[in-house]
């Protein structure tokens, strides 16, 4: 499914064939939390560049939920997108929603954070929303441990979701599902190498069709994210994509490209936007000597800041979104300033155009001779 | 200022000429409230058909401020918008927003809703603010009683915003604009006939550029505003332009129309928006006969209800607007179940374009031989 078109050391350069599309990799996933990138239509989404989006397996369960997700025809159909979607499969979310959760080997029971009634949720019943949704990458269920866990609860955590792995990988084929669905495993292991390398060895042995590095960006020194990427990417099958999730800052996403990793999602563009903080280029994408992993190509802006009050030049002179060319300081901070919503759109087009840009640069980097 | 095309009975249809650009009438006006039209932006609000857009003095006095709107350059520098903009005078939303206020015949002292400081807003200093504003369309400030007053009351209110209309004929003058500025009158009296015929003679001696219609639409009984408005516009000179503030319901804009109104603004249609109301055609407003002022010709469709969660049609069949040709009932309804904004935004869009085309058709009814 992922055709390798070149590698620069460990980067490479790549096209994801789903059943919606070909993604070109290195890519980032737009986060649609709940069937809506907020403040977004899908239209709009499109035009930013995104060739994929992320929506939340946990969210679609509670709202409309799973026999409405089937009488709707899957999440494309309900919302117009005829791109692909991958699907997160709800085991974050159980872990960091709901108040009450309780984890047995068959799954985790939990309290849903909108009305309080109880549900289950299985490796099994992940698959079958996943199926429901019709995502075309659906991630395995996964036992997740919290950031500053003993190495001891890592080390059940990464166990059981290999487990989890195996009936998700043997559950999903049973399913009616609305399209060709592939199946993705994650690697967890908190930041014990020797763990992740199990999971990761795991995971190649059961043989799914894309491998996730989980349990990252949870509150963890950076170092320790980047030692661990940097000794699995080279475990995992180099002819399958690897996806790093929920990461991460735009200097991060860098340093992982140059380590092999083709798949990104991150709240970062959309939640700092919708707080009134910009990802600004310092200069034009195109110049800049990606391979060297630079952390000073950007700069966050505070548009809310005194600073803007008079400032009625553009957003970002590097950036080509609907925001830089039709707006000006001046008025974003107005916007934020009286709490309209259009301030909160602006933001989210301009900071997801940046990471559109920020990973075509990277391809670029990759592909040119 | 206004060129009458063509009559057709009392209804007529003209251009009104302004500093920015030439407006269609008989037309609807977006409200901007705050510098915004909720969830969209300036070029979305154009390409929705609008010619003129509407402010609040009272709103953007009090945030981004007079000095600062002055340091701005104005409004339409500030929004990026280069077409006609309407500016209410304050006089409404002191009366409906702030909680304390007390009028004497210097003006109106209240506290921000904001902060809760003190101001003295006169009949200058709204004058002041709206040449700040730079807005094309300038209003008197006016007295406004409440919708349950005395005729004492509105006896007072009404001889007060006539010596009010006058200081503002007088200010208006002497500020130094950003634009060349048109100022209304605005004729109140409550639904007492002689006390508007009273309010339209006094202001018609002072002279403005178009006279308003004031003090409507705040919970009289439809028949009462039917019998003002149609036994007003006839005192109302006929090469000025008139306007009806705050109304109202699309059968009661049909109505006015075919009084001799040209200007029309509400916040029904972005409001009822927000709260999932949207208004549908029930038939091809081409083909309807609006001379004979139908009140049928749309229904009100609540998008959260239960019957629309797997409608996958369109939101209306009769609507050309971006909600309409990319989205569903049962997409449009989980976004307002989960409370995306992207729902608000939707809905927005289609009851804007909605009333854009109803002033469509009352302009092609009164042109066509």
């Amino acid at each position: 499914m992922l055709n390798v078109l070149k590698t620069k050391g460990r980067a490479r350069c790549g096209q994801l064939h789903l059943a919606h599309g070909i993604v070109e990799t290195p890519c980032f996933m737009p986060i649609a939390t709940k069937g809506a990138v907020k403040t977004l239509s899908p239209n709009d989404v499109a035009s930013l560049g995104a060739d994929i989006l992320l929506s939340n397996t946990y969210h679609l369960l509670l709202r409309p939920g799973l026999e409405e997700m089937k009488k709707l025809g899957g999440l494309h159909n309900l919302m117009g997108w005829d791109k692909p979607i991958l699907t997160d499969s709800g085991g974050y979310q159980v872990f960091s929603l709901s108040k009450i959760n309780k984890t047995t080997e068959e799954g985790v029971t939990f309290q849903s954070h909108i009305d309080g009634s109880k549900i289950n949720l299985t490796p099994e019943l992940s698959m079958e929303m996943q199926a429901a949704i019709g995502s075309d990458v659906v991630m395995q269920f996964d036992d997740v441990a919290a950031g500053d866990s003993l190495r001891e609860r890592y080390k059940e955590a990464m166990e059981r979701s290999l487990r989890w792995a195996e009936r998700c990988k043997k559950a999903l084929p049973l399913m009616e599902s609305l399209t060709k669905q592939k199946l993705f495993g994650i690697v967890q292991g908190g930041t014990h190498e020797d763990l992740r390398a199990i999971s990761a060895e795991g995971l190649v042995e059961i043989g799914f069709d894309g491998y996730a590095i989980g349990g990252l960006s949870v509150g963890e020194k950076r170092e320790d994210a980047y030692r661990i990427v940097s000794t699995l990417t080279e475990k995992l099958p180099a002819n399958k994509p690897r996806y790093f999730m929920g990461g991460g800052m735009p200097e991060e996403v860098v340093y992982y490209v140059q380590q092999g990793v083709d798949m990104f999602d991150c709240v970062l563009p959309t939640r700092n936007a919708r707080h009134g903080t910009l990802f600004v280029w310092t200069q034009d994408p195109s110049t800049i000597d990606w391979e060297s992993c630079p952390t000073d190509f950007y700069k966050g802006l505070r548009i809310t800041g005194e600073v803007n009050k008079f400032d009625q030049t553009t957003l970002d002179p590097f950036c080509d979104c609907e925001a830089c060319k039709t707006t000006t300081k001046a008025y974003l901070r107005h916007l934020f300033s009286v709490n309209e919503i259009l301030g909160m759109r602006f933001a989210t087009i301009h900071n997801l155009r940046f990471y559109q840009r920020l990973m075509q640069a990277q391809r670029d980097t990759i592909m040119v001779q």
